[in-house]
């Protein structure tokens, strides 16, 4: 079994009530690989970064075993780079400024020890750039992706391509409406599922998750947070929570992705409690069964 | 075991994007005492009504065994009516009118026969009513109190000293940040079971309900509605089925309160099928027990 990731790396300078951090790691690629190195090594990424990007990130990404020969590093380019501002009660964010630098010209070459990867993550960035991906691929048995509003405004027709070769889409409450063009998200399930993936997770933020896989349905908690520093990277890490532990157990039945929705929860909890992947540089195995069976414990209904 | 509920009763004119209903039996008290019947009988209620209020439906409550001998009918006047309009999603509502009518007035005096009730359910209504209810109280086992932004806003001392009073406090998600002044559920939370309730209920419409019992915390699942017809009445429906089996079962153990948060939420996902309180006027134990179930199926992690 191995994992492909594609996805974004970044520079992001976050301001949220508790504080500030500039230029920290971020991106898609760089969250759903680090969470999915927690279950399964290496993780296999395709992405790219300028020469600002810190050589030392490069290095504790190696050090997780995420394996970077995809990574393309472009001299005197830069980085991309997100500024965003988070409200009150970090439910809205304003973005700031977006510099797309090496991403504006980016193309995704898979190596050629990449191409026979067994699932394959697409992060969020232009359906084009996952299509041109999923070409690339020698048949992945399991291809997971993720959206954004930018895309479902600004690329839609590519983005109806891509679901038709997704078997589960990873988005959120907002963007499930925004695809379906339905108000009850039950419904924009359901027609989201009749345009390609036959699995869907809708994440609700502070609300928790609905997984769907075909006629199925499991509501999933979120996890009680007095605390949250920075919700950045949250749905990444969801994604590469869970799609690790899909990968690592190579179970695709609805018991066994009950379980990886849960774990996709506990690593995206740990990342909201500091900023950027700092909170999820250095997890125990102890530490996050301990946050699995805290789960359990709060929306336990099996003594009922 | 003997319960008893004040709040309103109301005619009230309903406009959702599926229909309309005009001058529909609702009020507070009639959702609660009507979702409690289902639990334990007789309900008794006290409140206030007009001459206009249809006269088979004071045949119909009774003939749920809800017990009216502290109705007050006010002949020559008009029972208190709320006209309400819900946008597209159902998650916002406009208050067209609101007239108060025979609530202008309202004194709630409590029969002799009903004053030794052990569980005592205040509906939404003015806070300086709640406290003269509870002062002819002799001595309740359990108070369970709801409220809303109106009072918290208008009435804030009065609320604060109703709280003292109250054992298990129900409200939404909004309600609880403005009391507390916390936008965070968890926090807030904490600071209202110092106020004076050591249970809290927080609802959260289509995301579920989180119930806090003194440390510990039970978050729960919302019934997965295609279609939801009228939301009016859905929280005052949770309150009355979740008090109703707390006095079937005369078990204030957190594990049953648990339980009485899905019965709760079951009579609420009825509720909302229908106008008015349409769809909770004749279900059966059958349909309450399978949909609780099916609450259990959804979120059941017992295997994992």
């Amino acid at each position: 079994m191995s994992l492909l990731v594609v996805g974004s790396l970044a520079l992001d300078t976050i301001e949220t009530p508790f504080g500030k951090a500039e230029r920290a790691v971020g991106g898609s690629a760089t969250y759903i690989s680090l969470s999915a190195s927690y279950f399964i090594q290496p993780v296999r990424l395709v992405g790219v970064v300028g020469s600002d990007f810190p050589k030392e990130e490069i290095e504790f990404l190696k050090e997780k075993e995420i394996d970077l020969e995809g990574l393309q590093v472009k001299e005197d380019e830069k980085t991309f780079f997100w500024h965003g501002k988070y409200d009150f009660d970090l439910n809205n964010r304003e973005s700031l400024a977006t510099e797309l630098n090496v991403f504006a010209n980016f193309d995704p070459i898979i190596p050629d020890s990449f191409k026979k990867s067994t699932f394959l993550c697409l992060g969020n960035i232009n359906p084009e750039l996952q299509l041109k991906v999923l070409k690339q691929m020698d048949n992945p048995r399991l291809v997971i992706g993720d959206t954004m509003n930018f895309w479902i405004e600004g690329k839609y027709d590519a983005l109806i391509e891509v679901l038709k070769h997704i078997d589960i889409l990873i988005i959120n409450d907002s963007e499930a409406r925004e695809i379906s063009q339905q108000a009850n998200l039950f419904k924009a399930a359901k027609k989201i599922q009749e345009m390609g993936p036959k699995t869907l997770i809708i994440k609700k933020g502070e609300h928790g998750a609905l997984l769907f896989k075909e006629e199925e349905l499991f509501i999933a908690p979120a996890y009680p947070l007095e605390s949250i520093y920075d919700p950045t990277g949250a749905g990444d890490s969801f994604a590469g929570g869970f799609i690790g532990y899909l990968a690592k157990t190579e179970d695709l039945s609805y018991e066994n992705m009950k379980r990886a929705v849960i774990y996709g929860s506990t690593i995206a909890s740990f990342t909201v409690e500091s900023f950027s992947i700092d909170r999820i540089r250095d997890l125990s195995a102890l530490e996050i069964k301990d946050r699995f069976n805290e789960f359990k414990r709060l929306s336990d209904f099996s003594s009922i």
